[in-house]
C-alpha cells in the first residue's frame, strides 16, 4: 500500500516527516513519483490535473490537502465511488478562526477609521455601536468561529443548508430562513463549501437584504461572491466594506477593482492554511477507517458537495 | 442616604436611569448638584478635583468609574479610612478583551504588511510564525485576556506582583520573575495597575529584555511606558512596533512622536470604557457591602494601590 502526495505549491518535506513519524509502515511518494502505480491506494492531492487520480487503477480513497473538495468533485475523470475525505485539521481551524476573528474586530471596532485619524494627527473617538455577526456555513470553522465570536460578547447567528443545532448560536436553515438571517447580520462571515448550489449565493439579491452599513467577510471560495455586485453596493453604501481572502482568480489579477475599492481590504488567501504536523493525524485516522471498511471522519456526500 | 456622581465628560443620564432602576431607593446627584452635603454617603466618581471627594462629611466609600483607582489615590485630600472600590463590569472587561485580541491578532497575522501590500496590488503572503503572548497584570481584564488567547491558540503567560495562579496560564511572580517572563513574550500585553511600583515600568531596561522583533500593547496607563525608550527601541528595530491607547497626557498632544513613528499604532483610548447598564449593578453591590460592613469585590488595598 502506497499514498502519492499531489499538490502544486512548496516541498512536501514537512508532510512526509509528519507521515513517516505517524504511520512509519505507510509508502509515501511524492508527484509525479508514485512508485508502482498498482500499488498506489491513497491520494492526498489539492488541484490534481485532471485524469491524474484517475492514473491509479488500485485507488481505495481520496484525502484532500485542505477543507475544500471542490477541486476533487469537479474533476470528471475521477471514479464516483471513490470515498472522498476533507481536511479536518485543528491548526487549520484555529487559523481560520484567527482570521475570522480578526476581520469581526477591525471592523466593529474600527481600526480603518483609527489609522486614518492616526495619520492625521487626530485625537477622535470612533463611535462604536453594537453589531451582530452571521455566519453561513456551519462546518468544523464556522462552528469554532461561533463559538469564539460568541465568547468575546457577539450575539452570533448561524446560516445552514439544514440548520442543524450548534450550542449557543441561533440557528437559521435553508433558502426560506436566509432573507432573516441576512436582516440581522451587521457583519456576514461566508464559511460556505463551494458547490453548485452555493456559487453565487453571494449576489445583488442576498446581500441588499444586508442590513445598510453590513459588512462581508469571505473566507471561503472566490465563486461565492458576484464580485460586480459587491463593489457596487459599496459604491451605494449599502454595505460599507467588506475582507476577501478568496477570489474567484487566484493571485487577483493587479487590475482587479477589489485591490482599489475603498473599504474593501484584499488578503492574498492567507486565512488558514493545513500544518502537516497535526494534520497528518487525521490522514493516517482516515487511512485506517477505510482500511477498515468504516467511515471516515470528514467524509464528503457527493449528494450535497460537502 | 444619597450617591454622588462626579465625573467630568458626557451627561450621567444613563447612570440616573440604571441606579434607579436597580436602586429606586437610593437619591443619585450629579455634582455640581450634591443634594444635603450630610446625606451624602458615597461618590461615584473619576478624577474629581481635589477636595471635591473631603468635602462630605458622612462619606462611607468611594467608588471608582473605571477599573484605575489612581485618580483616588493620588488625590491626598481623601480621607485615607475611606474604602475605595475599583470598577467591576462584565461590559469593560468584554470590550478592553476585544481590544487586546484585536491588536494580538492585528500584529500576529500581519495585517499592516498585507494593507501595504494592497496597497500595491501586491498578492505576497507574509511569514506568519508562531507568536508567545505575555500580558502584565492579572487582574479582572488580565486574567479574561489570557483566558480568550488561550482558546485562540497561543501560548500564553502572566506576570504578576504576587504570582497568584491562574488556570490554563503560567504565571511569573514578582522582580526576580520579569526577566523570564519578558524573554519568553513575543507580545507583551500592559494591564497593570497604576501604582508608584508601576510607573516607568516600561523602560529600556525591560523592553531590552524581549526578544528581538517583539511587540508591545499598552492598555493601561501611559506612565508605564517610558516614551522616548520605546520610540528608541523600535526605531532600533528591537521591537517591531505598538499599540498604544494609554499615553501621560491625553489627548496625546499633536506634536508627540508616537502619532508618526512607523510601528507605532494610537488609538484614542478607547480600549475600554464602562456601561452603566451593567456596571451599575456593581455599584449597587458594593454599597450594600459597605453598609452591612462586608468586604464588597472591588476594594482597594491602599498599600498596594490596586
Amino acid at each position: 500500500m502506497s499514498l502519492v502526495i499531489i499538490r502544486k505549491t512548496a516541498s512536501a518535506e514537512a508532510w512526509l516527516e509528519a507521515l513517516a513519524r505517524l504511520a512509519p509502515e505507510l509508502r509515501v511518494h511524492v508527484w509525479p513519483d508514485t512508485g508502482p502505480v498498482d500499488e498506489v491506494e491513497y491520494v492526498l492531492s489539492w488541484a490534481a490535473d485532471p485524469s491524474v487520480i484517475a492514473s491509479f487503477p488500485k485507488l481505495k480513497g481520496i484525502l484532500s490537502l485542505g477543507a475544500g473538495v471542490d477541486h476533487v468533485l469537479t474533476d470528471a475523470t475521477v471514479p464516483r465511488h471513490l470515498p472522498v475525505v476533507r481536511m479536518i485539521d485543528d491548526t487549520l481551524t484555529r487559523r481560520m478562526v484567527q482570521y475570522v476573528v480578526l476581520a469581526v474586530l477591525a471592523r466593529h471596532r474600527r481600526l480603518d477609521e483609527m489609522r486614518a485619524n492616526q495619520a492625521a494627527s487626530l485625537w477622535k473617538r470612533p463611535s462604536l455601536p453594537d453589531m451582530q455577526v452571521g455566519i453561513m456555513g456551519l462546518g468544523e470553522i464556522g462552528r469554532a468561529c461561533a463559538e469564539q465570536l460568541a465568547a468575546l460578547g457577539y450575539a452570533v447567528a448561524g446560516w445552514s443548508r439544514h440548520g442543524k443545532p450548534v450550542p449557543g448560536v441561533e440557528v437559521h436553515a435553508g433558502a426560506e430562513q436566509l432573507p432573516a438571517f441576512l436582516s440581522r447580520s451587521d457583519i456576514l462571515v461566508c464559511l460556505l463549501p463551494q458547490t453548485a448550489a452555493t456559487a453565487n449565493v453571494l449576489d445583488r439579491g442576498t446581500l441588499s437584504m444586508l442590513p445598510r452599513g453590513a459588512y462581508l467577510i469571505n473566507v471561503a471560495r472566490g465563486d461565492h461572491v458576484v464580485d460586480a455586485d459587491l463593489i457596487a453596493l459599496v459604491a451605494e453604501e449599502h454595505l460599507s466594506g467588506a475582507t476577501l481572502d478568496a477570489f474567484r482568480k487566484e493571485p487577483l489579477p493587479p487590475d482587479h477593482p477589489f485591490w482599489t475599492t475603498p473599504g474593501i481590504t484584499v488578503t492574498p488567501h492567507v486565512a488558514g492554511w493545513t500544518e502537516p504536523a497535526t494534520a497528518a493525524r487525521h490522514v493516517v485516522q482516515a487511512i485506517d477507517a477505510i482500511d477498515a471498511g468504516a467511515r471516515p471522519r470528514g467524509l464528503v456526500d457527493r449528494a450535497t458537495g460537502y
